[in-house]
């Protein structure tokens, strides 16, 4: 199982890093669940999001050979990939080898720009859920959901949210025992405090 | 406001990924405020964290300058900085000139090696609560808290909590209105599905 979360210019730092803990957490505690995460940009250099923070990725899109789920993180740095025709058919190319398609936040823009929600149920951040209306074909806008799982493509709200889906990707691909672990291990009992 | 927020080698990933987002998202939506959030780690070389992320910090420790606020973060690279005199002595040192001294998940036992927690109220990762307990003299450890604040010391439970934290930081350093504001943006409505 090799999950490959998307890294670009502008990401938001907790929208891939949330789901990364998740993930990463759950592939280093469980190495008998065979489950590998890797984070892959344009290339091995380093990468600056959209708060400043930089990373350096793992693997560049080129050298990823096959992957079986991908996290596409939102951030500012979407809004200038919609009309990149290189990147959606990127999009449309995993989706249509079977790549298990997750996104949160504003990531699902993107995943709508290249068609991949037409005709489905999906969210996004809450400020771009007007956006997301008005792209693709026949999107069922959920306002309210956390994440949508409508089966080949997983998206969730804003940010945070990426915590959630990703603990229930973990139920998704192994079982809830393994997320309730999971979920342990990070301490994950949110108190919003304000 | 200075805020920097430490990364060492096998820092758990999250325990500065979720105060980074919240810091440093109030910094970049709200100029006015006059927050500046950066990352510190011992040079400027990559740090590879305890899930294997790499991250290019912003400034070493030496050409730091004066901060307001320090966030530890935890990981299994906080334990060998238990015996650590150059690492304990810093911290000190950074309590001594008065620094809001903040941690996440396993952080606060360096807090505590150092001496910073004796007679003082504080919680950690739910596994290494009796660790903390066995360190410095007389850490009132507060096992059920989501975070402590004591003052000069603020100290989180594991990993996700460090959100919560931040959230109560922006409230404390400024306003619950603000923090209200950074709570919505990074849509943290949190619904642990399971």
């Amino acid at each position: 199982m090799r999950i490959a979360i998307a890294l670009f210019e502008d990401c938001e730092e907790l929208d891939w890093a949330g789901p990364w803990e998740v993930l990463a957490f759950w592939a280093q505690s469980f190495p008998d669940d065979g489950v590998e995460v890797l984070t892959v940009a344009d290339s091995l250099q380093p990468v600056r999001c959209a708060k400043g923070l930089r990373v350096l990725p793992d693997a560049s899109w080129q050298e990823l050979g096959t992957i079986d789920v991908l996290v596409y993180p939102g951030g500012i740095g979407t809004r200038r990939q919609l009309e990149d025709d290189a990147i959606l058919e990127r999009i449309r190319a995993l989706a249509s080898a079977g790549v298990l398609m997750t996104s949160v936040c504003t990531g699902s823009l993107v995943y709508a720009a290249a068609g991949l929600l037409d005709g489905r149920p999906a969210t996004t951040h809450w400020k771009a859920l007007d956006l997301l209306e008005g792209l693709g074909r026949a999107i069922d806008v959920q306002r309210e959901e956390r994440f949508v799982d409508d089966g080949e493509v997983i998206t969730a709200a804003g940010v945070s949210a990426g915590i959630d889906m990703a603990l229930h990707l973990v139920a998704r691909l192994h079982s809830r025992e393994r997320a309730v672990e999971v979920r342990r291990g990070i301490q994950y009992d949110p108190e919003p405090p304000v």
